[in-house]
């Protein structure tokens, strides 16, 4: 009953073959490889395009690199109020862009409000330099309470970027679940609606450690191998990556695993509303689950041995909470069964 | 015949078996695992102390955020000319202690030549603004041109740090080499000499990606955490470096590797003492050997499948030159075998 | 009729005059000069005790510098969500401090909520990297809307920073302008309370270029000359600044010039007071004064003349407007004249 | 006697005039008054072209914004081994930069050599992430052992620049003593032979604080009014520089101050040589005079009430001094007289 987060597994089989296999023999450096540039191919099939691809190894490197491509000084980003690199990233985003701001954006279900945005962005007039001025906009794909943008969501998004000249940036450190509960393509998804730029996770869906940063218009990553290698995110054995993601890709090894995560987030939220002891927060698209319960049954589940976190309440979220409730959040993987999900719902009842 | 470097080996099949063996279960993310515990006692042991041990991605990151522990306003590091945080990491050792400089100092072998240091580190009187003022030193053991630093050598920079009180840091991507080399413990390489803290590296001896910040104070590593996450270099499954370097210790398989290259490299050094066709350009101690050879031979080498690379010469050797003659790297490693070196030889005549 | 900006007049004939006085003789650069040493001692005896002194050329630079003196990677540093070094410094305060972040905390009349300050340091607990950790609170005397935060709001302002162990900072862009209005001592309005740091303004209050930032405790100040020197704040000259502040103590000279701003600030409100036109949009402690009239009276003032400017409606002043009406901001200053007011008041009518 | 620095003098009368003339009145703040528009068309005038111009406080800002300006990751700017930015200003350029790194080259005369400097920036081929890329290259004019480069050299420098596609910047910290070396118009000794950008000193050569940096085309000073305001350079009253750099403008007071202090410095040379107890260290073209003497007539001078520092030997002079020997450097300037200079050489004898 581990639903404490989806990076508490380690990694799929396939996965962990592929290390095996590659550890023989040797090969260049430094992303060099002929595996390595087989792996790049699969992201420019993937993307139907040319794509420029940075393996790094986390996805806050990823995101803080994404914000550095575009830094301005005095620059002013704007995400959502509880995106991950505001909440969750201890501050690196503003260190790898020379403390270039994070700007709030509320708004609703976890998604940037555009109206909002649009506020937000005009709080920086050009050339005034007093205020600072506008960098990037950056959404996060599925979002981090577990729902998603739907396209025309990121279109309104990508339509003000556009307006104001800033760049896109999608934080796709679930992209997989995001794009199962859509059932759109990767270019449907991202550069077709006018994403510019790609965290791309793999980690949290079955690699022990594989993260990438996709640019869209290659002509635009042109600092980028000296911002990641200046951030010391250029891995010598970089196949240890590329070998990752090439399992991860085969067979569309990584769409099934996705899938098997959002089935199980499926599962769960059914349980969830027949339980007479919890019941949604709000609907989860993807393979994240938020539930209401007491602080009492949230103790005893945690006291059998289910494992999963209390949530701060969301500033986006309305006031859905009575007296000794508090919300919980319950994350599904690669590695959840319908077993996980059933032993959970025997103790939730 | 692969000598281009010891980062161009896969991982060795213990690690390769750890990496799967560990794929599957569950476990707490970002180092709170039982595993992650396990290992940092190894550290503890290895070291005959408690110390504080900070998991990190790469050589670059451990280098980095070893300096930026110690970070000043206008701070100055000194380290060897050829070191490779100066000549290879692409200013991050700079960004991540907001740029902090490295001033170079000279010294034959590769080595900081003590005098050198104290005449560099009183540049910088204390108190005088415009200068700056000095931050740490930092040697790397084995040095980037294949000797390593005697005990004595290590008693003597050490000293000079006491008495400027200034923070010593080893730069060990070939740590264990190194210890081989010098048959002395861990210990009487690093703290017991006066060493501060240590980039321990296990990428080029062996596994896929597994580099350790090791602070031998404890207290003095308050910051690192917070240093390390804004870095992006916190690894939420962070089991994927534990589990290599598990299974690194155990059994000393990471001394019989570094004991491996080392041998190799003294088989080839053989070999080149032999030949008629190169030269030592100088003794070797560790698993790196610098020949000198006409550049047509350089070239026929390469055509029949030799693989190894030209190398700069470096500033602390002499003229060692003829006309038409350059200087040459090759590498022994882990996965280096008899073999290669013998059909190297016959190559080399 | 100008009242646009505290800094929209020059200087004090006084403080020109010194200039003139030091501008001949030769005397010892950097700060080491007689004068520079008598100014220290004139801040000395103005806080009742020792302090550490550093002149500085802007109130961004006093600000920035005074954060980087308590830097911690993945800093947060608290203020209102009006602080001038969140609105309008450009992210220097980031910048100074490598990407160290600023919190808002609301709070009516432009001050700091207590209890909010408590919530929003508690989001950021000791150990937890993803947050970041606190770094410092910084509170503005007199605030942005001309409000003063009395000694008693200082105090618990105060007792949550000890409780954390946070320092305090106090940006004192119109430090006198408080002072006159608390009727309180410098030592009283700053140390005696609680406050570790002070931006010391004087560029508002009639000089042309002197800021200045002060450290009650001297021995947190060591790093203070590098951080000064390596952001560029270092004057050769530095005689221009003390000369300066030379005069502007001479006789009490800074609180007569604070006195007369906040003399020409009362009159000035008596006049919208009385004004069927407009009306106070708060009532003002210091020396900006707001006011609520129609856009079309604002148009029709600035047509005849006057010179001032809208105001955003701050975000902690309630539901005051109503349609059409505009905030508007009047700034007085030690060059402000009764005459200059009452000009004013017949063309507002 | 005062040949301590060029900035142990004040301000030149006709610039504390000026500042006593602006003080009265009103005037909109940061750069936008009608005086800050007059001196930014006095710039266009002096440099035959529209220039884009920044005032700022220190001749440290303005070298560290002018790199800034051409900010890469991984940069490395090229300077003279002794220039001002690599030895005096406390890591603010790297700072400045995020840690771009300086890269001394060596010259004799405290001149770039150009063959060096080609040979240095082949150490950055492009693509090659680990050594870094190449950022900018930086000469000071006149420079810091008082010499100048000819127009020629000039020339030699810029075409590499070319090559290279690398922005030139102009340490002009004395450039009207420059000027006056080379009876060069400001153009001519800048755009016109490929400087791309100028740090302008006013400072030394009779103003209080007056420093600006200016772009020959402003198209590439886009982001420079944010990288100013961020680094708290933009100053509120910014008459009070132009206030000073209008008179210095006026009727050619700069070049007749500059004037004066090279005549000085001529005079000065003249005494030294006919002096038995004392050399020309080398032969100074601009107001910086360099001689040999013991330590002992040193002492003596001193003692007697000259004022003047000992000089570290620059590592671009040969061999030069005998057992017991210094050189020593004496700064004329603006505020210098004949009277300074006989009385110095009667004490020489």
């Amino acid at each position: 009953m581990h639903f404490s987060s989806d990076n508490w597994a380690g990694a799929h089989p396939s996965i962990a073959d592929a290390l095996t296999h590659h550890a023989a023999g040797f090969a260049a450096a430094y992303g060099a490889s002929d595996l390595d540039k087989k792996v790049e191919a699969k992201f420019n099939a993937l993307f139907e395009r040319d794509v420029a691809v940075f393996f790094v190894g986390t996805g806050t490197a990823a995101n803080s690199l994404a914000l550095s491509t575009f830094n301005r000084p005095g620059g002013v980003s704007f995400c959502h109020r509880e995106a991950h690199m505001l909440e969750d990233e201890c501050g690196a985003p503003e260190f790898f862009s020379h403390g270039a701001r994070l700007a709030p954006v509320d708004g609703i279900d976890g998604k940037i409000n555009p109206e909002l945005l649009e506020n937000e962005i005009r709080r920086f007039p050009p050339n005034v330099v007093h205020a600072g001025q506008p960098m990037a906009v950056s959404i996060t794909q599925a979002t981090e309470i577990g729902t998603v943008y739907k396209a025309a969501e990121v279109d309104d998004i990508a339509a003000i970027c556009r307006k104001h000249d800033l760049p896109l940036h999608m934080d796709g450190a679930r992209f997989a679940n995001a794009l199962i509960a859509l059932e759109l393509s990767p270019a449907d998804m991202t550069w077709r609606r006018g994403v510019d730029i790609l965290s791309f996770g793999a980690t949290k869906n079955g690699c022990w450690c594989a993260e990438a940063l996709v640019v869209f218009d290659p002509d635009k990553a042109r600092d980028l191998p000296f911002l990641r290698k200046r951030s010391a995110q250029l891995f010598s054995k970089t196949r240890f990556i590329s070998a990752q993601l090439d399992a991860y890709f085969e067979n569309d090894l990584w769409l099934q695993l996705a899938s098997q995560a959002n089935a199980m987030s499926d599962l769960l939220q059914d349980a969830i509303r027949q339980s007479s002891n919890a019941r949604l927060a709000w609907k989860s698209d993807a393979n994240e689950v938020f539930a209401v319960m007491t602080r009492e049954k949230y103790a005893a589940l945690l006291q059998q041995g289910a494992q999963f976190y209390e949530w701060k309440k969301p500033h986006s979220v309305g006031d859905i909470l009575e007296d000794n409730e508090i919300i919980v959040r319950m994350v599904t993987g690669f590695a959840t069964t319908p077993e996980h999900v059933s032993a959970f719902a025997d103790l939730l009842g």
